[in-house]
């Protein structure tokens, strides 16, 4: 197969097979994958846990629809013309380290984990993703801004800690605990796949060439988002 | 809420609230949610525990299709009237007994089982949805015929056991003692709720009075078409 950058349409947003480029793009649309795929297990355990039949059907729903973002992205894989399966293989033991580092202890606890967790994780291939290709950085921000099982977390979350001091305190020291993991995750991905230190380095600059600070401006980001996200449950981050 | 049988078009297929047939159609619906809820959970399990990725994948995906299919069934139960989550809380642990009685020794017992369980529970289904209304009718089979989770089954079970003599005998056996519990299941249904004796009994027969013999016709007709699933795998049952 053959794709020029002299192409137009759909052609010219893919980058040429065997480039620099495209193993790049495969890289990361893998992670997502794999991400989204994970994500799909967890929440098909959380519903399979949740205290109310309300919540074990609404997880089940997001669980279902990260698989349908996971296919989204696989769909993009092969598109470019890489192995959808080999993409998501490459990632597929890259969260163990975090699960058993971190065992949630009740099920706020795993509330929120998987709102620390896939919100530092989101986070990050959201910035990685400025530096794909226009064809793939679509899918890759269109995916995850459909990842609303945040929202539920959120609510939950929210109405459970309002009224419960000594929880409110102990998810916050959980939360602290889950982003110095979560970002432990991120720094060992960093060092074990170039791919992504080089799309990071593309999405922040307009320079190709990777500045040196690049990897040190992502975790600032990553830190102040998950900031944020605490501060949406009334949390101290 | 009022609907009339008068009316024509879909609120035709829909009985009137407060009816026994009403009631009948809400207590088959609630169980189909369930099993298919049930089917998800069971399926993102077996996603969970496959031995290679490509199976992984393809058990997600049949997951998120039973909480389609399942939700499809929820929007009937609303659709003529009643509440979808009493429904199916209705049937919460139905198969807790089936499961702590067969738990399976091997990746090959687990798909077995998927295969056998689901086929007597979806084939019970089928016939008591003969004794629906028109509308719910036409939801239940369509949903039972989407079940495609047994394809699968069937070509991983076909693969291995034509290969291994002793697998074979040794799924056989576990062919037969797991239907043997699953027609227990559908034993203390029936005892249990007599709405789906009376739907199996409207649709084995023309006549409206249950004929005393129904529940013997309905299980030699279970028992048949887990003959020929079974001889499908080159089994015997």
């Amino acid at each position: 197969m053959t794709t020029t950058h002299a192409g137009t349409g759909a052609e010219a947003t893919i980058p040429p097979v065997g480039s620099l480029e495209h193993a790049d793009a495969v890289e990361l649309l893998g992670l997502v994958a794999q991400l989204e795929h994970v994500a799909f297990a967890r929440l098909a355990a959380d519903s399979a846990l949740a205290p109310t039949i309300e919540q074990r059907l609404e997880l089940s729903r997001f669980a279902a629809a990260a698989v349908a973002r996971r296919d989204r992205v696989l769909a993009r894989i092969t598109e470019i013309g890489a192995d959808p399966v080999a993409a998501v293989r490459a990632y597929d033991a890259v969260l163990d380290d975090f699960d058993a580092r971190t065992p949630p202890g009740s099920w706020w606890e795993r509330l929120l984990k998987a709102y620390v967790g896939y919100g530092v994780a989101d986070d990050f291939c959201r910035l990685a993703a400025e530096g794909l290709d226009a064809g793939s950085r679509a899918v890759v921000l269109e995916v995850l801004d459909d990842a609303s099982h945040a929202e539920l977390a959120v609510a939950e979350l929210d109405a459970a800690g309002s009224a419960d001091g000594v929880l409110t305190a102990r998810l916050a020291l959980w939360g602290r605990r889950l982003v110095g993991e979560a970002l432990g995750v991120v720094q060992r991905l960093l060092v074990q796949r170039p791919a992504l230190v080089r799309l990071v380095a593309l999405g922040s600059t307009s320079q190709p060439d990777a500045p040196p600070n690049a990897p040190t401006k992502l975790f600032g980001e990553l830190t102040a988002q998950h900031t944020r996200r605490m501060a949406r449950l009334g949390l101290t981050a």
